[in-house]
């Protein structure tokens, strides 16, 4: 049984209130808890936080140092302008997948740069809500394998 | 009658006391309240807000939504670093103006860069604290027009 | 009591004709007597000016020289391509404002080098025809602040 | 029931011989089989196709059209140099995933530019073989939101 | 029966003079009464019109609203440089082609910037004064599928 | 009499089956066979080819030497990637003319680069099929001019 | 005797928890308080504060003015997209020393923009913990130099 | 005896009535004749000619066709902004040389690029008025050397 | 005794027919021999392929696996957009070099990307058909080495 | 006990008889005294050296070999256009730190490049001849740690 | 009377040698000599020098601190890549011309980069020889009008 | 019977004392040495020439006029720096090979750029020492079909 936490980046809150008609209804809180759920059915344990403070993201991540063995990240916009929650990530050496609701190859040019990518264990962008389901799929499988 | 927020970015809380010779004396508590009177005077309510802190102008941009009819923004560093406060804007939908004490153009060439500008209604930018009265006339007047 | 002079330049004669639903069916001719209109009202005399014509605006800036006191400049298409026009008003050293009635941020990449923006009091763009006015104001607090 | 189609790109005939250590000894015929039987149990037909030819490739796309619900496409090297699969794809307008088994952003800075992501439904990369998986999971959740 | 205009720009009142051995002996008049001859036999009416100043083109193009059907332009080296020309064709909305004597592709490198061609309905350069042959081909060819 | 070639590049066998709304109904063989008859009339000759694969393009321009007198090609996709074609041409030392049904300076960025260009007799682009007969005509006045 | 402030920006929390080989064991409160010693032993006095809050830092930094004669900053990864903190060291005109634990010139090349080095007396990096004492060392000699 | 011709470009006209304590009080009259009368007392006749006017400038250059043997140009600000200038000086093939007052190297960026010294015989930059003499006196010692 | 294969690239197959001033009258096919019987001489095996097909080289690339002790390969213009005959390089790991007939450096800027030089052992480039001989000569070297 | 090597670059020997008010009247050779003073202190020995000559720069290095412990070198203007020192340093293997008098962020572009910064320990500078103690502190406690 | 060096760089000693027919075979002694005559006739001393070598140069302008009034440097290939030889200049505070042979602007792309232009007073090229009597022309020009 | 000279540039002096895994443990005098003796079975003459001073290369080259018939150079560092080395080869006119030890392709990006390449012969590296023995053949073959 392994322990993953899920960090949302900056706006992820009003997730279900804006663009319903491309991400649906389904509010940040109840989306955690599908995937909570998941977990649990998968004997796993999932942690969620959100914040849109880039500093409240690298406490989390400080404290999920020998705490948790798996973090799926959407850093939303910090994805293209923060190199200290890059550092953090660094710090705390906890593998990680980082997910995109939206394809961001499709949006500004100023959002094909990513400080997460190479350094995630890989990337996952453009399924909506659906990203982090995939995303929790691949975690299970590097857990899986880690553990052999 | 219409609701109007003022979002004073990092730094600004200095206002008043630097550069006093270009700026002039006023504090940015003076400038709010001077600025409260002339929307009063137009039949409008104005609210202010500043912090250093890029999360905090986020959370106040979305406590906005669905109360505030339009803002004017001066980012001041942000606006060249941050897209999370664009998202953000993005995110609510509140019309807005982004505003300028001192001439961006005449400045360092990393100050050439606005995530904002080009999302924004229009911009001011090099005439002290006077851009902040000439963005509150563009809001009126947008106000006004948005009306009919 | 100041002498300003507006300028405006390529293709902004056909203001009023095109594009209506934006910018209204004001004529520049309608546009000037108003601005001038206000001008007196402030105890300020306006001259207007257009011309497609680079050189024909060099000249007038010239012209301007020991006569005009502030001048108001919609450059259009020459404030991304003439140095020339740049090199004039740093000539004449005559306090100037540049205007623009769209957005300039939300169109072409190469909308957004400007010659004039770094020698500029400041700018304004984004407002339509009443970015003319915001100029006018913040002309007229300038010439207010400089006569003390 | 839906038809789906994998399509990979030149040198992915060499899987399971090559770095096995990083992705198994799982050929890509054995793959095949194993994608096609997990479509078989979600009511899914599934063809695969591999070349090193990037026109057997545009060849292959033509031929999907009016047949093919989905595709799953790894491009390999020509994710990075070929519009002529970008316009096959765009073409036949079939809605497709982008596939990389290792993480693109870790490598070579040439392999930064994608010619199909920003046309693509999402991408997935970093995952190994099991990034198949991934993506065959997104495309069953995209035909079931789309039937309805 | 449509009304045509040909603007030439910059230096190509010498034709005829200079390179004659590229482009033979024609002058722009005698090129000019031939293509209206071609317009004539088609049922169509030609102007023509040359110019090495940038405003008098932008006033052309103005006066060609609502009288002229279709311009065909040669910008010379307006091509890379006027982006009044740009606003001028973008004011009047008149269909216009971009022609060009020589095979810009093959000079220098600052002649690949046009700020006209991607506005124009299309581009042929490199065929000498055969170039507007095919220009007033194109022009007939637009003209009567718009009709329809 | 000329013999004549037209090489179509990638998925322009698709021609008259998509964006039919813009290039209409006619299929490519339909295209040809209206060009080689407008060839005999002028009694040229005209051969024509379509291939989505690079070196099949290649090795139709080989057997073209000492065969062809004239190329009009439409890369597609390959205009911005083959340098191989490019090599192609030199080697056989035919004249030919770029061709492009689609303004390709109002697309991508990426299709701004060719590779053919320079090295073109002349490039026309943006008149849906109709490009083709307007190469047609500078061929003919080409091979004209080039027999005097 | 004069008051310093060392301001350690985000992630370096961790030191003496992570990369012990390189960095060592000590803690950053074992190294402020050997820091802090060395200060009084030269008559001075030392106060020291870390955030991994962008605008923590600016507070701290604002709070400084007047009351601190000496800056010296180890701003980790908000070197590189910090604007603000650039912007509040201008604001209070205290003189400060740049700082870096590892030799940033050999790390990744985003690594090489500062937006703070142009502003600073000077940089040291590379030297781990130690780059701190030199810093203090640089400090005294410029305040003693300063004082005459 | 021959004929030599002097250009200058925009704002040239202002030429002794500002920055007078750089470039003196000689207007541009005044060192028009002193030129000429240098020309005289080498058996040589000037004419000279001065325009805001990029076109008049172009047509200037036309006249110089077959009745000027060497032209001497300060463009100004056309320097860096002129295709057409360029254009115009090759189209007559009169050997020219381009002047500055100022030492364009060490002003803004966006004056490094000149678009005619690369087909000027040379260019002598930085000297005042004086640059227009020893512009004169390497005329004088270029007619001798291609008489010979 | 080792197995070496030449791979030659597109339009190599002209060798000998085109610009034999410069590379002489030799065909690939004689060239072919020639370097063959000189890998007899030394107790070595020589194959040899050319192709104009991308896919070619690589499926040829991939059935040297295990077979063929050294390639020497001529990528002609595939050297500069091919990242797909680099990955094929990659994954047989046959120690390789990489030949040209022309002096890459003084032709075309987009000759001075090569995506296989940094892979390869080294390059040879610039001596004509002797490229190959130089190239043989250092294979024999690096063979005699490695067996030591 | 260990033996040190300060490198001077080019114009350091005019150092106390240029820009006094900044750097002091402190001559190289007296510098280079005090320095070796502070050695002998510290039971090290010091020798210095200084050029205006990159290959005498290069051959001292070369000379250090295996009697150097510890190279101090302030490149001065090689800095930024040496590889050849760079590649010095690389051959002989000795630790070294890279010092500047003069804060090189703050001045001309070009002088952000580094050839040395990445293969060094470390870099001080903005210190004036400070700089050169703190790098023998630096050096000192890097000397000290080594050994154990 | 005035002192006046003028330094030649790398490859001048071969003047006379080589490419004769454009600049004639006057040796670079000759001109010296000449050059000294005319300094001479105008009451002032010339002295000359030329080094392939950099560091002499430098040495050579370090000399002329205190000795010589004005510096005429033709720096060659050094112009391009030498910021050693700017750091001499600035150091020695002399007033000083750059001259060149030939156009530089209309050669290779890497001569467009000059590291003296921009602190030079102004500068001269493409009059061959006749350049440094052109610069001798302005530096008495300077001298005496600095005298007054 | 032709006279050779192989010129080796900065460090190359250390050959055979550092990284002797890679390059074996010839030193440079044994290598010229060796090359000389095959020079001398070929009937040539060879003399060979080290420094690590960018003058000293020059004046070799220059004294290698009229003398030398061949040249092979490795300029090491000097490659991506010194234009000085490459005007003193254009201005003899020698005929030149560019030769590396090692694979410039694949180390930093700065090794990317050689001032020599483009006029050279041709370029061979990565072989180690073995690239100078394939440089004297390829010379040889030179000689011989220059002779013819």
């Amino acid at each position: 049984m392994a322990k993953l936490l899920i960090i949302n980046g900056p706006n992820l809150n009003l997730l279900g209130q804006r663009e319903t008609k491309i991400y649906g209804h389904t509010s940040l809180d109840e989306l955690n808890q599908a995937l909570a759920h998941l977990c649990l059915d998968n004997n796993h344990q999932l942690e969620s936080y959100q914040s849109n403070s880039e500093s409240s993201i690298i406490d989390t991540i400080h404290l999920a140092k020998d705490k948790i063995d798996f973090i799926i990240i959407n850093p939303a916009a910090y994805t293209h302008t923060s190199i200290a929650i890059r550092d953090a990530l660094l710090g705390v050496s906890i593998p990680f997948i980082e997910v995109h609701l939206s394809n961001t190859a499709a949006r500004e040019a100023f959002r094909k740069i990513s400080y997460l990518s190479d350094i995630a264990l890989g990337t996952i962008s453009g399924f909506g809500t659906h990203s982090y389901y995939l995303a929790l799929d691949a975690a299970f499988n590097y857990l899986k394998s880690a553990k052999n």
